[in-house]
């Protein structure tokens, strides 16, 4: 038996589809009529669990998962011990920094020492500004994080964007690009290790599609 | 202009309506078709912040919000330098150590050391067993505690418990309350200071208002 776990929201549909393509179908996990957390797929040798982004390399990582699905933005973000095994190409995004149309920065250096920059992703933030060498204060918010600068909680945020909508919403602009995020397969070490080959052949037909699929 | 930070959710509704009664009318933010996340009051004395739970506390202790509205959970949870200025009685739930009915447990004392506690509150949870003197080892989650115990990621989990609805119908039952949680009025402790009357104001009378209102 195979537990995958796999992200609520954007990238959920995708993930279905992938693990589909490898002979797992999850799909009544997308029957907005379901309330289940723990699904069975429907060949019955392997089962999903329906968790929220940052838990899914937390359910990797204790090896309750053997296989999982998450965005690249929150395994940079939890350093969590998991094996980052493939990259799937979808759910692109950019983690950037942007700061008010009006305020004149254009690249992040320019940005006073110790000014305050608000962040859902504080750990990617800290290491970006380490890196550049730039003091900041950072500000941990859970959510719409846009709203930093507006209030004048921050000077910057550090952000995630898809299309750049809400920042354009917001008179905000980016300036800098930390790192283009997409959603990747992870894996427990261990269950790697001792798997009998059931894991390595769903990672092999993942890993085959990923040349032949054309979906992004 | 006073800005005052309301948490999106179950708080939201009397949140508006306590600050209405002080004269204060934010109840377009109420409106499902608003998508503003900065809402001026009807007086256009003052404006309303529209936040997650776990920002109101860091918006108001910044002082980018003089006044703000949030359960005692986040406050306990967060420890931010906030003026926590009146229990305001709505929006009360548990706090609470919960394990699978079938574990036989019957108090926090009685879970094996160093087994797992799983939590979204790993701040009160610490406070906790650290108070009882048994060492545990916390895994933060996100979202759906609940489905701790069930994976086996952990033996125990401390979550909000409202009518304890998700609990039985995840076969999980409380042993232990940490604390009882309702909503709480705070401040920025330096805008009180500097207040020149505007702010003491809302504030007495939201104060009158509990003695007189019978809305929980």
């Amino acid at each position: 038996m195979i537990t995958v776990a796999l992200a609520k929201g954007a990238l959920l549909k995708d993930s279905v589809a992938r693990f589909a393509k490898a002979g797992l179908d999850f799909s009544s996990i997308l029957d907005p009529k379901n309330r289940l957390l723990m699904v069975p797929s429907s060949c019955g040798r392997a089962r999903a669990l329906l968790v929220r982004n940052g838990d899914v390399p937390v359910y990797v990582a204790y090896g309750q998962a053997q296989l999982g699905i998450v965005g690249f933005d929150v395994l940079n973000e939890k350093q969590m011990p998991v094996a980052n095994l493939m990259d799937l190409g979808f759910g692109g995004c950019r983690m950037s920094v942007a700061v008010k149309e009006t305020s004149g920065y254009k690249s992040a250096v320019e940005l006073p020492h110790h000014c305050r920059v608000a962040s859902k992703f504080t750990g990617c933030a800290r290491r970006f500004f380490d890196d550049i060498d730039l003091p900041v204060e950072l500000v941990h918010l859970t959510g719409s994080v846009e709203l930093g600068p507006l209030t004048g909680i921050a000077e910057a945020i550090v952000d995630l964007v898809a299309t750049g909508q809400t920042l354009r919403e917001n008179g905000l602009v980016e300036i800098e690009e930390l790192f283009y995020s997409t959603a990747r397969l992870i894996g427990h070490p261990l269950s790697l290790r001792l798997d009998d080959g059931l894991i390595q052949n769903v990672i092999e037909t993942l890993q085959s599609q990923k040349y032949s699929s054309s979906e992004t």
